[in-house]
């Protein structure tokens, strides 16, 4: 057995998500049953860095597993990509020791989140953003961003019915832009691990204090309350995207 | 009644193209549907400047139809819109005078069409570009479009099986960019008028020159000869963008 570490992108708008899920379209789903082509037939597991919902994409999401054989990883690549649908593509292929864990190897990621600025929907842009088709300012989002930076905890920003105990979460670097060809603003964020929507959370309350209804560092008080209804909005799937996974 | 003129974007990946056809979806059988419901069931015949093909976009198509009683012009945008699958908006509303036709008014049309130079398909693109993955030069791209420039009969870039017998056409204006933060060579085509697949033609035999498997002056010879049998490709749909309309 060869244990293979592959960087993968993907749209993620016809996928149901990343993680394999009976007869529905998934990610891992699709993966797998190629490499059981491959094997003629041989189950191989696929362990990605994490799951991304329906409708969130990748630019960079890791993979790996073991595969009968040693095929070079550059094989592995084309082999792979041949059988995969267009929407996704494997982008890098490396022969990993067998201490390489995509998922429990992950020392940091950071994700993307792009929104559409406006006023309405862009047919080229429902898939691929947020919306937001309000009045904002990039200044307070900029001044509020910066408070995510270091430790904290999170629970104010973590979708209600996750089973994850320690909602504490470092964050190293917190951004965001307005690009004006794009009418975007874009948001990226890389930490050490993020809570089930965090993202999607924290750009809906970023936006609202863009917007004014919220004070500049209105995240410190939600650090402090801990309480998931102080926040409110999630941003959609559509406008999110995984770049990249570190190890 | 009152004439509208409308300028509209959309997403052709979802359409069977621009024009009506029985149960399948188009952008003018969905406009049709929309103004019918605000009429309470009253047929308003849609015109576009002309059809597009499946999968081809529109930046700027332009329509117009006749619709009785006299909203404001902004209210027509609104009430469209609101009524607009999501990869259909309008993007200008005016009313315009009973002189105003869509198709016979045309004066010049703006294309763009884009290919994606990548080595993969990118996910992201496969509904939105072309795609050329092989080696070229921008350099004799940019001499031989210039040949374009003028009036020219185009029988060989003319798909067949078209029913119009005059092939000849004047293009005002060809150009092309290679965009290197996109890996993408974006070509932009002004003219009188384009017959079928006419674009999409052109583009496939740009790309060969760039290759370098055609001359830099074959457009020339193309001309000469009338035989669609020389030119050979065509470009895919998905590259193809309507940009823009003048009257």
């Amino acid at each position: 057995m060869t244990r293979y570490k592959l960087t993968i992108a993907y749209d993620g708008a016809k996928f149901h998500g990343f993680q394999r899920q009976n007869e529905l379209r998934t990610v891992q789903g699709v993966l797998e049953k190629a490499l059981a082509k491959m094997t003629k037939g041989q189950h191989v597991d696929v362990i990605g860095s994490g799951r991304t919902d329906a409708g969130v994409h990748a630019f960079g999401q890791v993979i790996h597993f073991d595969y009968p054989g040693n095929m070079p990883a550059e094989n592995m690549l084309k082999a792979v990509n041949s059988l995969m649908p267009l929407d996704v593509i494997v982008k890098q292929s490396e022969i990993v020791d067998e201490n390489f864990h995509a998922r429990f190897g992950v020392k940091k990621k950071t994700y993307e989140y792009r929104v559409d600025c406006g006023h309405y929907t862009d047919p080229f842009k429902r898939f691929y953003t947020g919306h937001y088709p309000y009045t904002f300012k990039v200044e307070p989002i900029q001044v509020a961003i910066k408070d995510l930076l270091g430790t904290h905890d999170f629970t104010s920003f973590a979708a209600s019915g996750g089973v994850i105990e320690d909602k504490v979460r470092t964050i190293y670097d917190a951004k965001v832009e307005y690009r004006a060809d794009q009418n975007e603003l874009v948001f990226q964020f890389t930490g050490n691990g993020f809570l089930y929507n965090m993202v999607r959370i924290l750009v809906a309350t970023l936006l609202e204090i863009g917007n004014g209804r919220r004070d500049e560092h209105d995240l410190l008080r939600l650090f402090e309350v801990k309480d998931r209804q102080e926040a409110r909005g999630t941003a959609p799937a559509s406008g999110l995207y995984l770049k990249e996974v570190f190890y």
